[in-house]
């Protein structure tokens, strides 16, 4: 059935004949591989252009710094889904993608929102001082968490954070967007009552945003991120297997409540 | 409940305390963000060690070249999930990636298990073209295709399989599996009565393997690379949507052939 | 790492030991296997009880109404990714469940919502035609869609959801939220400016929350009832496939608009 | 691009005109919905017809048996999915099926090859000890485990397995596959030198044959039956949460054995 409009029927990313493979109006074969590295591709399949050196360095930064931090959520959920399937990769890898979420992964993309807000306030007159209290206001009024701040390991500032913004710095590119993420940085003790560094899901959009990374992908950079740290943990665990060690453990932290017989006897598995 | 053996109870990729953030050893703020990029990061969570430039950029090719070929199964997959639930990137992505199959992009795989199997063959004294003719009836003998040959679209070869093995040959790393994908291409005609040329899925482990990547990773490299193809779709289908225009052309094609009382007037719909 | 606060440490599903298991404090192979259905165990999975005759009922039709409905977008993502990866079922299964998305099947959710906040409201003291005024005024100055009304095929009127609201009056269960239903339907022409009827994805809440089925879990039903329709589709797909046939013509229906050098001759790919 | 032979164009499973949805032939809202209950309406969407009584019962035996035993792997990857990305209940669901694999849940489809495979054997002549010594032999032969015995905690009989057979008898439908799966449990300590129980993935397909259900879609079964089960679990998670707790205690239970820079002090989190 026909559901919603349709009137938009195009793709601009690629297109090919027998001979050939245009990805963003370049020659795949002749053009990019061997001359072009994975991120380099990612900016190009992503925006048309290929990235300038800044673009590509910071780029690059955000992908490195958010791939991998242990044995997270998402690993544990992926290692346990390949110990379980082991014909099927992909499926261990979608596992660990699906909880990137807008608790743990996915706030790069709400504190990248944040910041837009803010810049879109300052950008109407009020400095930035003014247009963070505001936001901040609007976020603490609606009952929303403030995104891209505060770690539950890292209390004293993530170190990947402040590296981040330091690449940016390097790179020549740190702008509006960093300015602010520092702002609400400074500010949040005397709007919420207590200090909260700067995370790595906030410096991500910060230091993004400021080389022209596209909002509405910004998650994409810790699903393509973790992508590849989730590979080597699948690796690792045809190798060296833990997932039912990881579901055993788990278990074994949690009680049951719920109703019992007086004939029933818990177990070792109780 | 205490699934296998649970003796092993190690992970080497990375560990953190509230200051630091080590993966693979290394320094993740202090010597990784910033001084490598995204695909050196992946080799270096995989296998433990910074790659050197040639395995860099053979593996930088092999990303570049499998990342994206058109609206593909597993594309029009993302992209009818995500219109369906845009609440979710995470989901769009984690269903494209269940595409990654055994008949699809998990070829590569097959492939490097095939070239595989004729070193060790060939390695027991055999000259590569008996090991070849050995492993090929094998395969035919079990009824099993041949992985990493023939294309739909590309049937006078695929531009993407040549340039992979001119990157290797430029990089200086082309060596004993190169061989053998060129060595199987040429006795096809003989061994199963006709040509058939090297495709992607057949290159990319061809070169892989000659740099030293772990074969048990082979998939991650198609599902890393679509990754960052199905993220730039998606970003598209939010600014430019087809998902529901592909479903509707889609459902078109398909005639139902089931029952149907003498009372139904077949619609639109139908 | 601990994330969150992590004081709440129990479950109350199931629990066993080696001769016994316990479901929701019954034993499972004494009490339940031969003898309770498989809605009816859903129900007591999900709440703690076993159903009335008029739960059972009503759940049951819900599950039958929403399961199937010919090629929609999640059956067509779920039946690519088995032609594309034939060795994982669970991976087509989950690919087709992840479009159950807010567009498509979770706006029975959303309608639970819908009405549960009409009925709180009437149940502040104003009518329900006051409360519905006031909802979907409401929603209409935020620009929030009306979830559970109108269909692009069943125009005239969603032949399952008066169904549905018939199976409640047989089963002596219709109630305040089947009444706010209707409501809603009869108010809309005058709040939204046009008649739109009742779809399934209206009807399902109503009828489920008027026999006490949790509004948390309502997505749960169109999940549930369309894993059902996806294992049909799959074993179609392993005996007639025609996964590659609809990526086919859905990608004939695309135009490519981008970037194309002189030199590229478009292909029938193209 | 054309993926393979793309001859066959149809569906049988429904199809619908703007008043009326057929599905196997039958109306739905006219015919279906309030009139059969969801097991039934499964059976009639796999196979076309509607079940017998036996058939409905042994369905819904095999449904309820197999839905839920605890915090196995796939629960707390959905538990931790759902914590992770609260948004998608669709996304929890789905991590969760995809640990239906070959190890854990979807051994109720190997053990129906097994089965299949000695009735084959079996009817050509040999009587059933002897085909299943010869089948088993073969299993042993090609180092393949056998599916559908053993359990890591019912070790002296699974208790789910022992009541399917024990409805199938009562509906009257006990046939040949579970003879074949008493004899398999018979001889396995004289054909593999020790005892192993029949289990409840063994005992399912045993009994679905007997009435039967399609070999291809047995895991269809696990699949459809833990999706009820995981709804259960993600309303409870939202509920009480536990998905982070899981993966604390998880992670506790494994050491970094990587390498360490003599300047990194091991914390809390390593």
């Amino acid at each position: 059935m026909k559901i919603g409009r349709q009137d938009q029927r195009s793709s601009a990313i690629s297109t090919s004949n027998s001979d050939t493979i245009l990805v963003r109006g370049h020659d795949l074969a002749g053009e990019l591989i061997g001359h072009i590295g994975f991120s380099e591709h990612f900016w190009l399949l992503l925006t048309g252009e290929l990235p300038s050196p800044a673009q590509r360095r910071v780029l690059d930064a955000t992908l490195v710094a958010i791939a991998e931090h242990g044995l997270v959520p998402s690993v544990q959920a992926s290692r346990m889904t390949l110990a379980a399937a082991p014909e099927s990769l992909q499926g261990a890898v979608a596992a660990g993608i699906l909880g990137c979420g807008s608790v743990i992964l996915g706030s790069a993309e709400a504190a990248g929102r944040l910041f837009n807000e803010i810049a879109m306030q300052a950008a109407g007159g009020a400095g930035i001082d003014a247009a963070t209290t505001k936001v901040i206001g609007d976020y603490r009024a609606a009952g929303r968490p403030i995104p891209g701040y505060g770690h539950p390991l890292h209390k004293q500032g993530d170190p990947r954070a402040q590296r981040l913004l330091e690449v940016a710095r390097e790179a020549g590119s740190s702008g509006r967007h960093a300015e602010i993420a520092h702002t609400v940085e400074r500010l949040l003790p005397q709007l919420i009552g207590r200090p909260l560094a700067l995370n790595v899901s906030g410096a991500i959009p910060a230091v993004l945003l400021d080389v022209g990374y596209p909002l509405a992908a910004m998650k994409g950079v810790p699903i393509l991120a973790r992508t590849a740290s989730l590979i080597a943990h699948l690796l690792e665990e045809q190798q060296r297997p833990i997932g039912f060690v990881l579901s055993h453990a788990a278990a074994e932290a949690i009680d049951y409540d719920g109703a019992t017989p007086a004939s029933f006897k818990a177990g070792d598995d109780a």
